[in-house]
């Protein structure tokens, strides 16, 4: 897709890879992103494992114009995000002397301790510029490309929030759908020749598992592109071959 | 954790990789294998490029012990799973005789078409060694150290339940979760310390996102290894450590 800008995600954690924990930041990264004409290319998901996190950032960071991490950055002992991107960028993970003292004051006006597990959540790696979440003591920060935020979908969002405005801007994407009653061979073919008339579109074509749902369409089109007519016209003309076919088909919302 | 194999798994699909169509695979996958004491080690989401299936491809079946793929291996023009599969072992992607038979024989009793874009199905990399599923035509393959599946859950499911038991067996993974009413941050120095005394034992731990769920707990811990005795000893201290802090918690289901 044209004047797109790139970028990848990293989820961080165990659980995530397991599975057991269900992501829920992957979706709304990247529907921000698209806002925004930056598309996401790649997502890893790797364990709270420092040799892990390291080899991703560094290959993700060379090939793509961000990286989106989430998760790690809490206090306790699997938390060891920021080492390891202090360790990708060859720089130590060193106190950040307003973050400290902004939790402290907090915790003492609560009365509460200021562990040295919390304190850890002072550290980020040299140089890095701190992204500020209010609902949250604990801020993310950004380094290089970088970008490091919280797991927790709501504290994630609020900093995403607040960084989206100075990402670079590509041609913002536009995302249409369609739910058709059609099974995807008796469709490829027609599908094939749309799509070669519309080089700049990305048509995906997704079946879906009757039974699974309630809806009784049976493949959903995902029509990308950044010229909204071309779009349009695309799916048009994906209508146009499911009514030819006589296949019901709809623009879904 | 001592004694278990590696895997990695790799979903296909523009839409797994902006959000729009949730994955379903991953964790079904992680289970079954954990069950048999493998361990998915990486999870990575590609979009429907040739390159960037390749290169993932390449990275994974150098460094683990088995890759598991979804998606990509159906009838539409972004189905190019197979053709980049074989682009990865250097093979050409040729036509599965017994295959291409069967789904004429199934289409022409159904009277048909058996489309080019259909036939494509009926390819897979040279050397690859089929793996069927009763209820759907195409089959998944076995190529190398590499399993390519199909992306629709229910038939993905049935591919692996077909192929689980050829698999090496690793030492089972014990996995055990307990929810707390405690923040991470006064529950970490103690976590840390239990850590410590089991070495062999994955402690994580999850904070929950209060107003996300119904439940009231605000973390969640994860407690795995591959020796019962030594999880259940894990759990308990992790309970009691909680009761001495006077902080609710118990032994998930």
């Amino acid at each position: 897709m044209q004047n797109t800008l790139s970028a990848a995600v990293l989820l961080i954690g165990n659980e995530l890879l397991s599975g057991s924990i269900q992501d829920l930041n992957l979706s709304h990264i990247a529907t921000r992103l698209e806002e925004r004409g930056i598309r996401v290319r790649e997502t890893r998901i790797v364990p709270d494992i420092e040799e892990d996190i390291v080899d991703a950032i560094d290959a993700l960071r060379t090939r793509f114009q961000y990286v989106f991490t989430t998760g790690g950055i809490g206090p306790t002992h699997d938390d060891i995000t920021s080492d390891s991107i202090a360790k990708a960028f060859g720089v130590p993970n060193v106190i950040q002397q307003d973050v400290f003292d902004s939790m402290k004051a907090y915790l003492d006006s609560k009365g509460a301790e200021f562990t040295p597990a919390a304190q850890r959540m002072a550290y980020a790696p040299e140089g890095a510029e701190m992204i500020y979440a209010q609902q949250s003591m604990i801020p993310g920060y950004r380094i290089g490309n970088v970008y490091v935020m919280a797991g927790v979908p709501r504290i994630m969002q609020i900093m995403l929030g607040g960084i989206i405005e100075q990402l670079d801007t590509g041609v913002a994407i536009v995302n249409k759908k369609i739910h058709a009653n059609v099974s995807e061979g008796e469709i490829a073919a027609a599908l094939e020749i749309i799509q070669n008339q519309h080089p700049d579109i990305d048509i995906g074509s997704y079946p879906q598992d009757k039974g699974s749902t309630l809806s009784d369409y049976r493949v959903v089109f995902m029509v990308k592109g950044t010229d909204e007519q071309d779009v349009d016209a695309t799916c048009s003309e994906i209508l146009d071959a499911c009514s030819a076919g006589e296949f019901d088909a709809i623009l879904a919302d």
